[in-house]
């Protein structure tokens, strides 16, 4: 598979890195709107397109992983270009998947494209675990606790501020959340179980209180959340936004038994030391089900629901999975 | 859906638990080899039917549960149910699954019934984890430990021993393996990180030391293990086989980044305090997906591997599903 990145960031430079170590993938190239002779790639081989003349290669590619910025770029991007390719993303606005998910879908069907939209880690792996501890342990309740660690989303969504130079946001899960959560009592809900601490460089013309406002009302990444925002130079931002770590916790509890006397809990635990490694990961390893979908007739735009488990490993028999996994 | 239950031990009687618990099943009625005047269920209500007659039903029951013992019964039950049932078994014999699926595909494409075997909690629930995790991490390993708890399968296994007249299985994880599984250290095979301690009533006329030895070479159970044999009373035995609590543990390790310096980590834990109410809470939980897989089409064998997470909740609506849990 020919596997092109659009956008060159963080997420872009781990993709280009993800996809040269698989042996199912192929990277064709990165795309950025930078200037292209100023772009230094992680390997030398890796070619630059500029993102301007993206669909010159239409037929060259079999998908594209879209790396941009998911606050203002994937919104409009992802549905363009599911016009044209069969693409994976990692939009990450909780609130709007829902509409992302139809923009995008009206693009691929008119192109015929397959479309696998919101796919990192979370959302992605940590949604279908929360769906599975749903499905399985009915009568029950359930949290998600995240951090520590720098969210890409929130921090891109900070950069986008006006008056903001520069951005990293750190979130920190409230340790009594964890605990309480461990012990199936969930009276948190998730904007009472983080603190978002955002760390900004300014430009020198703007208001700190402006900026500060726009931060703490915006919906769906701050609002509601214990944010703190604490204005630094870019010397501390660069200390700040060299740890990539990260983690993320779902956890459920439920009642079973003829008076709902047994317990049952269930906790999915990741912890990366590279966010954006981990989540370009994840979007490589889902180049196989995203072929074989589309081969099989799929057009539109799915999520990892759509994706049953078997279709994780389309090239291995169903049996050699079977014999490995059950 | 009208659910029957074929098998009335300690699964079939969680299953009926289950099934009257959950709003989309109904419970049609539990079946059982025993003499059924003498059988007392949960629920007064509920009715018992001798297991010869089951076909008599066969259009008044949209599912079977098959709750019958794994080792010696449901090779044979499930293919034969297959036949005339849409059904979900929780086959748990990991060596032989392959072969229990491709024995119940021809059953259920000889009657155009679709069958979901080995859906317990492993095999199942933390099948799909491994496989998750093997497709999310790639580029490293992983574990599974069990315990501490009772196996009903291990234990039904020994049951089937000649000369044995009730037993049980408690798997114990060995400390060490768990400890290094959380660092990321994967030096032993499944076999050297549990101990398998089976306590056994035995008949008066059974030789002790012709159990131990059947015991001991019982591929896919015990071969391998490190295994122990206590010969208990039926008094001990009681105190044992009323902690119904077990534990399951899936551990994945992998490395990211250029030169692999970025370490991942993910493990999915489950603590019930009832195994059979667990599974069996598995099993119900399955009967949407299997109806809708069912009425699209789909006959033959399959497993979780073929449902799609979105299919675990079809009667809601795929975009309360994205709001809900992405």
């Amino acid at each position: 598979m020919r596997v092109g990145v659009f956008g060159y960031g963080n997420l872009g430079r781990s993709a280009e890195i993800a996809l040269s170590k698989r042996r199912d993938t192929e990277l064709f190239g990165v795309f950025s709107r930078r200037c292209v002779s100023n772009i230094k790639t992680v390997y030398e081989k890796t070619k630059v397109y500029p993102a301007a003349e993206v669909l010159k290669y239409k037929d060259d590619i079999d998908i594209m992983l879209i790396t941009a910025g998911s606050k203002t770029d994937l919104p409009n991007i992802t549905p363009y270009l599911a016009r044209h390719f069969n693409l994976i993303d990692s939009y990450d606005d909780h609130e709007k998947i829902a509409s992302h998910i139809k923009k995008t879908d009206d693009g691929a069907k008119i192109g015929g494209k397959l479309a696998l939209v919101s796919a990192g880690w979370d959302p992605g792996f940590l949604s279908i675990a929360r769906l599975y501890f749903s499905a399985f342990l009915p009568f029950g309740e359930g949290a998600t606790v995240w951090g520590r660690g720098i969210s890409q989303g929130h921090s891109e969504a900070l950069r986008g501020i006006t008056g903001v130079k520069d951005a990293r946001e750190i979130t920190v899960p409230i340790p009594e959340a964890v605990r309480e959560a461990r012990e199936g009592r969930f009276l948190r809900t998730n904007k009472e179980s983080h603190v978002r601490e955002c760390f900004i460089v300014k430009e020198p013309y703007a208001d700190e209180e402006k900026i500060k406002e726009a931060v703490f009302s915006m919906k769906g990444y701050f609002e509601g959340y214990k944010t703190s925002v604490h204005f630094v130079n870019e010397e501390e931002l660069g200390k700040i936004s060299s740890d990539f770590s990260h983690a993320g916790r779902v956890f459920r509890r439920a009642n079973g038994g003829k008076c709902g006397e047994y317990s049952f809990f269930a906790e999915l635990f990741l912890k990366m030391e590279s966010n954006p490694d981990f989540t370009a990961g994840i979007l490589a390893s889902l180049c196989p089900a995203l072929m074989k979908m589309r081969r099989s007739g799929a057009i539109g735009a799915i999520t990892l629901l759509d994706v049953s488990p078997k279709d994780l490993f389309p090239e291995e028999e169903y049996f050699k999975l079977i014999e490995r996994y059950m």
